[in-house]
């Protein structure tokens, strides 16, 4: 047992403009992310929390311009197919909207969890066993903000078909894929949601979500 | 388009200080949460990316004494279970580990996603529909971290039967439990996780865990 660190108001004022700076961004500047800086956000990341301790995050980072290619023709495919079930002013204005930074993002990072894994011994699991992908989750949001925080901007694409970027990245079976970001440093920076400048999706009254029981 | 702000090294210094220093707490002390201070880290909590801006997160603040109680009976049920699945030396580590701290958290706090929301228009979760409950995973982390920034410690109770809790709160059909967090002043500030301190499970060597495609 130790004395932890306090922090004070400064900090947690800096902190709240974080939170209210990061940005899932899909438009990137030409300027490299150093392997180096992206093996720090890694490492950051892994101080998530994860149930059981089982750590079942798995990272694999997409440099061949081959795979890339192939991420991003799943990703059209999907996107293509979801246009297809919007109509009228909704499907305008999702064709208008700008989804990826596929192919602008100078880093592609792909976060799976190992499903498979006896790290943890199954602790916390048994009755909820979707926490071990929840744990990936904590770890790529860790990364989120402390990319944020070295200036680097992160995307995260869901419009892929999730089977197909495991057999692109010729992962171990057992990968379930979480997420495919891209990183680099931003275009333009934002305080509010891409989706809420489109007029796609406002913002929520969050004192409407809060229940007393 | 506006000039976001930027972070300096002393602030990346102390955000990897509240990453190393969040913890999973189970002890808590009896000092009480304010309803305000609880009410703020909701309100830093869903600053949190989600799909296709949808916003699912549902939390439901549990003070009632009889549906604590039942969720307390619900825990000790689910942990006898997972106790009776590990044999020899596990189960004896298992059963001296102390895995909720549901008697003593001043506040109880449950986070739901509204798997039935219309908001966001689906965008994003056609082809991986679980990022609607991986958007609620992210508000809980910001929540976790924004509450250690305030001395304030939260644990994750994932033994618990998530159908039986949604009864047990009486929530709206369609809200699925992510997750159910203890929340409170911790009795201890460590800068290891709990399951590493009792032999559980010790960290991995993150390099391990990345792959180059």
């Amino acid at each position: 047992m130790s004395d932890g660190p306090t922090f004070d108001e400064p900090f947690r004022a800096h902190l709240l403009e974080l939170f209210q700076w990061r940005r899932d961004v899909r438009r990137f500047a030409g300027k490299q992310v150093s392997d180096k800086l992206l093996d720090d956000l890694i490492a950051q990341a892994v101080l998530a929390p994860s149930v059981g301790n089982s750590q079942p995050w798995r990272f694999v980072k997409v440099a061949d311009p081959g795979r890339r290619k192939k991420i991003i023709e799943d990703f059209q495919i999907c996107n293509q197919e979801a246009l297809d079930n919007y109509h009228g002013e909704q499907a305008q204005i999702y064709a208008s909207l700008k989804l990826s930074g596929l192919r602008d993002a100078p880093a592609h990072l792909a976060v799976f969890a190992d499903i498979e894994t006896s790290v943890g011994h199954g602790l916390g699991q048994r009755t909820m066993p979707e926490t071990l992908k929840y744990s990936v989750v904590g770890a790529i949001n860790h990364l989120w903000l402390v990319a944020r925080a070295h200036g680097v901007g992160v995307g995260w694409v869901s419009i892929l078909n999730p089977d197909n970027v495991g057999n692109i990245l010729d992962v171990p079976q057992g990968w379930s894929l979480i997420a495919y970001l891209c990183v680099g440093y931003p275009e333009e920076e934002h305080l509010d949601p891409e989706l809420v400048r489109a007029n796609w999706q406002q913002r929520l009254d969050v004192s409407k979500l809060i229940l007393e029981r």
